[in-house]
């Protein structure tokens, strides 16, 4: 008898569990959440629990007015539906962790999802469970991407790089940084990304580049400019993440400059990305040649992230981290130069870890483009 | 001297922490920290943390790649910026903390949003602090809206109607809910909603609209067919949010039926909205119109929720909530009837308690209409 796709990941997490020493990890409504059962639900003011245990059946804790979406669910779990009175939401989880039989467990959660709320009911539900990190476990579990995911993320890309190429058009003078997200956003949902983007498109002209986290404003385009576009798309569930750059007139030399070390950058690391690389590795290849050019203390982040089901996710690209590369790996390589009050410049690309090396995903032009 | 809104804010949270005799509140990238400071970032792998005593100057520890944000603050933040290596993190809430005086101190935090990666932040920088919930103190602080806040809302649903008006003639036979759901989208963009926008629009065919939360599949539109359309829009952070039913076709009379009773149990509730009246009463109104229609058991949820910078926020409208109505608050009105693989129904509306009783700001047509 073949496993289902969500009873091999379940299979998957309880060996994983096992081999950690950890009873349980309880999973608020997280991507990961979605990885094992196929729920999807939103975080809000009414929890979502599943709670899986090292072996046997996982519960669900969730509001009533959710349990429509148990039937079509591919994976079996115990449900436990609480109404609208949060005074009755502590019972709840009592009686899932009682089903479970962790009264007492060393529960893990994912410190990026696992909120104040979950944690006091849990406290409540049973006051001698004791929670910890497992980052660790569902980092193992969920970083390296099947055949299914790579495809899907793959048509992110395709998703993404044809908004852009529609967007490109109304850029020109005048326009806002506003009015060119505005544009992108909608592109990309004409294109087919899922209504949730990864995030909003980043569009900085000139000296906004410099914020490697820029929120699009007001600005109007006044040539000549160098502008700075980030942006990502989702389909499935899977993320797609890039950066590229763009003029709109002649750009005095050292903008020139320093788009061209981001892409020496940007080339060096990819290269050295192969199975059982150190993740640190890579981010050292690029910083490298930022440093040999004179601009290291304005490369002031990390190489890359990792992404699938969430647009930032392990690896992540840092020179201190020795975690090693392995095949199916998914990550952004992004080195960038902010010259504040100035410019800055960045390049990103998605980069899967093969069998025998890397294979950059998004493989699209990426030297400056003029649109003037 | 005139104080400017964000100092006004700033001090009245200060008031509220002395009076509930809590020594500082602990916010991360959540809708409160934009509200007192005007900084905007997302939640994070990185996390962002504003520290703001009861009295004296906020802390803000932060990514160093964010410090670009600070100088066009509205407010005076003491900045603790940290690097991308996780094991310094610690001592930049350490340095916070001491800074405000912190250290073994009584820290209010938002339930829905502080996580377990902050908390053990905190933990690590300051074993003596003790974490608490500071959500009355930041529900007094933000339920009552002030005028350009209201004045956002009404461009909101502006902007919403807009939208859905412009989508309507997409729908035809053999079109899906995807379908629909997607077009929706585009025009909210385009009629000029925040990209983020505050959910992706519910569209539900027939049965499906059964389920509350259901989210848009490919079942295409086979008339005759009852339609639900739950969408929302935000417009300088503040969000709309509508539901209206459609038809395709004529309906069997129970369908029709609860169309209606939810229409009736609307209007009870909004008929009931006025200050110093508790909360729950504003659920029972809804609630009784339905139980004496014979349907009290399909209305599984509670009758609305406060909306403004997070689309679900206090007060609930909750029948056991004796929380008193005060001028300012805003809510929606939404009592729903579903019957499980028939058909649901809901009508949804944005209401604002005044001086004198309640406007509805999204006064358009709310009876079923039918689209064939």
């Amino acid at each position: 008898m073949s496993q289902t796709p969500h009873a091999k990941r379940l299979a998957r997490l309880q060996q994983l569990l096992q081999e950690a020493d950890i009873d349980a990890v309880a999973l608020n409504a997280s991507p990961t959440l979605t990885y094992l059962t196929g729920l999807e639900v939103h975080l809000s003011e009414r929890p979502v629990v599943g709670i899986f245990p090292a072996s046997g059946k996982p519960a669900l804790v969730l509001p009533e007015l959710e349990t429509g979406k148990l039937a079509s669910l591919p994976v079996a779990l115990e449900a436990f539906p609480y109404g609208e009175n949060p005074d009755a939401w502590p019972d709840a989880f009592a009686q899932a962790l009682r089903f479970c039989g962790l009264t007492r467990a060393q529960l893990g959660v994912e410190p990026q999802w696992f909120r104040f709320l979950e944690l006091r009911l849990l406290e409540k539900a049973a006051p001698e469970v004791r929670v910890t990190s497992a980052e660790p476990v569902i980092m193992r579990l969920r970083s390296q991407k099947d055949a299914a995911e790579v495809a899907a993320t793959r048509r992110a890309l395709d998703v993404a790089w044809r908004a852009l190429e529609a967007t490109l058009p109304v850029i020109r003078p005048g326009v806002t940084e506003r009015d060119v997200a505005a544009e992108l956003t909608l592109q990309l949902l004409r294109a087919g990304s899922d209504p949730a983007l990864p995030f909003s498109p980043i569009v900085a002209f000139g000296p906004e580049s410099a914020n490697p986290h820029a929120v699009p404003g007001d600005r109007p385009l006044t040539p000549p400019t160098l502008i700075l576009i980030d942006w990502g798309a989702r389909v499935e569930g899977y993320c797609a993440d890039l950066t590229r750059m763009f003029a709109f007139g002649p750009l005095d030399d050292e903008l020139d400059r320093i788009v061209q070390i981001v892409l020496e950058a940007n080339e060096a690391a990819r290269a050295r990305v192969a199975p059982s690389v150190p993740a640190g590795e890579v981010d050292r290849a690029a910083r490298q040649v930022i440093e040999q050019a004179g601009y290291g203390p304005y490369f002031i982040h990390r190489t890359g992230h990792g992404l699938g089901l969430e647009i930032h996710e392990p690896p992540y690209i840092r020179g201190d981290n020795s975690e090693l590369l392995a095949p199916g790996m998914l990550f952004t390589i992004e080195p960038g130069i902010y010259l504040t009050g100035h410019g800055g410049a960045r390049v990103e690309d998605d980069v899967l870890v093969t069998e025998t090396g890397a294979e950059t995903l998004s493989d699209y032009p990426r030297t400056l483009r003029r649109l003037d």
